[in-house]
């Protein structure tokens, strides 16, 4: 690789002192000159389409680099052959944490609690707490295992789901005989064709009575309607960080529904990320100049 | 031991089966008869003074075994000989996970995103999170270690500080050295003469500049009025969970100063606690029963 493209200055500075032309394009602005030289280019984060139009703009491109753990919109646009890399790594300690912290929120009735204190009350009401609860997580990346330690460190106990059978993990398609022995399902699996609507009406039902279910993946593998459902029945609750549709209407009935805890997509989006998000780009670069292949590919290219 | 007395009918149900007799008494209603023959008194669960008068009706006495990790009032009032053993792994689990929530609402600005769903308002600001920080906890017991365990599963390096240094934890006497290398301290203490007012003008002094302290032990470890100029200045910010004084009362400045997270002392008040609290005096009686000595003991009998 002679020439990459990044969306930021600050990622451009951390590979300065590599053998390598690096342009700075944020896909918004007047493209660069020199795309044409382009074998890595590194989308902005959480950009939305038309994605294939700047590709087009990059005819050597050899690899896709983002910056995000999803990577879905991407399959569809790509060119033959090039390689597509995904951000494992960079969001998963903070989609984990807003995982665990929303639980906790939804668990403990922090919303109450902190209601009470602008009202200078001090109503010290008994809540319910994790310790004891079997906790199901679907998805056993970074983010998921992640959930798995933590929830276990506060006394629930963890059990995983991935798409396939292995030592310790159940496969997807067991999961309808899972769910009435979990008290709380976390969903941190990729979106795909196969998680697409997972978390159906039927899936639902299969979860107990006051049961918690946390999204932090994509919001479309959640049947937006039948979680509605569930959640005016106040049978279930549940913490959201994504939803489906996204960003959610302001006269959607989910926002005012009993029972749930949204928060803006931003499971991925702290402070930090800039430094997990430039170490991956570096290492991406650094393998590709010893003649290695890129981490993270996530099409068979 | 032959006979004890137990605060809740929960509890002696999970004794009904020992070959012990069983008094229930709230120390609120009338003492019941039998008292002078009770050898093993569990108290009320964060019952008030006075216990000294209700321990005087209990001569025999030979074992208080509190359901509360914190003791720091009995002691005095405990008569000679008596063993004083507190409810070590009763709350650790909920109080950690208290701790750990209160720390995510505090560091992923939670309630103002809660805020923005009651105004159904989408608005995904980047937030500060828990990855790469750096967490000096304070205490090594239950608590402690779970905190330990949790943060670091999400990302975050923990800093163990106990009363004495042994492998892998730091001495207390060492704590002002090590603050100024730290983002979050939290304290899970035992409250001591030692431990009083501990974290004073000076220690806060010592944290960084937009440093987070957590407090789910006990108020007076930490110095309202230092910690409060710390909140006003806003270069700190803290989740607390035990003030002093406490409770707190509707006029005190502390609820509506910037950037702290107040809950009342609900660290420990799960549903799921009583059955942790049956388990452990469950397994005391057995011990007494099998002429062992009790768990837990924290006085010098």
């Amino acid at each position: 690789v002679s020439t990459v493209c990044v969306p930021s200055e600050s990622i451009r500075d951390r590979l300065a002192d590599l053998d390598v032309e690096v342009l700075v394009w944020d896909w918004r602005a007047e493209p660069p000159p020199g795309l044409d030289r382009v074998e890595l280019v590194v989308p902005p984060y959480m950009d939305r389409p038309p994605q294939a139009r700047a590709l087009a703009a990059l005819p050597n491109l050899r690899v896709v680099q983002l910056l995000s753990a999803g990577y879905e919109s991407w399959p569809p646009v790509l060119p033959p052959g090039v390689l597509l890399c995904n951000g494992r790594g960079i969001h998963g300690a903070s989609t984990a944490e807003l995982a665990v912290g929303g639980l906790i929120s939804l668990t403990r009735n922090l919303p109450r609690l902190l209601d009470q204190q602008r009202q200078a009350r001090w109503v010290a009401d008994r809540t319910d707490g994790l310790d004891g609860k079997r906790v199901l997580i679907l998805g056993v990346g970074d983010i998921g295992g992640r959930v798995a330690a933590a929830v276990t460190a506060l006394g629930a106990t963890a059990t995983l789901v991935g798409r396939t059978a292995r030592d310790g993990v159940h496969a997807l398609d067991q999961v309808a005989d899972l769910l009435p022995d979990h008290d709380v399902v976390v969903v941190a699996l990729p979106y795909s064709d196969r998680t697409h609507r997972l978390v159906d009406a039927k899936f639902l039902a299969g979860m107990p009575d006051g049961a918690r279910l946390v999204n932090v993946a994509r919001g479309a593998i959640v049947e937006t309607d039948a979680l509605l459902a569930e959640l005016t029945s106040e049978r279930l609750s549940a913490f959201l960080d994504v939803t489906d549709p996204e960003p959610l209407p302001a006269d959607h009935p989910l926002w005012s529904a009993p029972n749930v805890l949204i928060t803006p997509h931003i499971g991925g989006g702290t402070t930090g990320w800039q430094r997990r998000a430039e170490d991956l780009v570096r290492t991406q670069v650094q393998r590709l100049l010893a003649g290695e292949g890129p981490l993270n590919v996530v099409n068979a290219a």
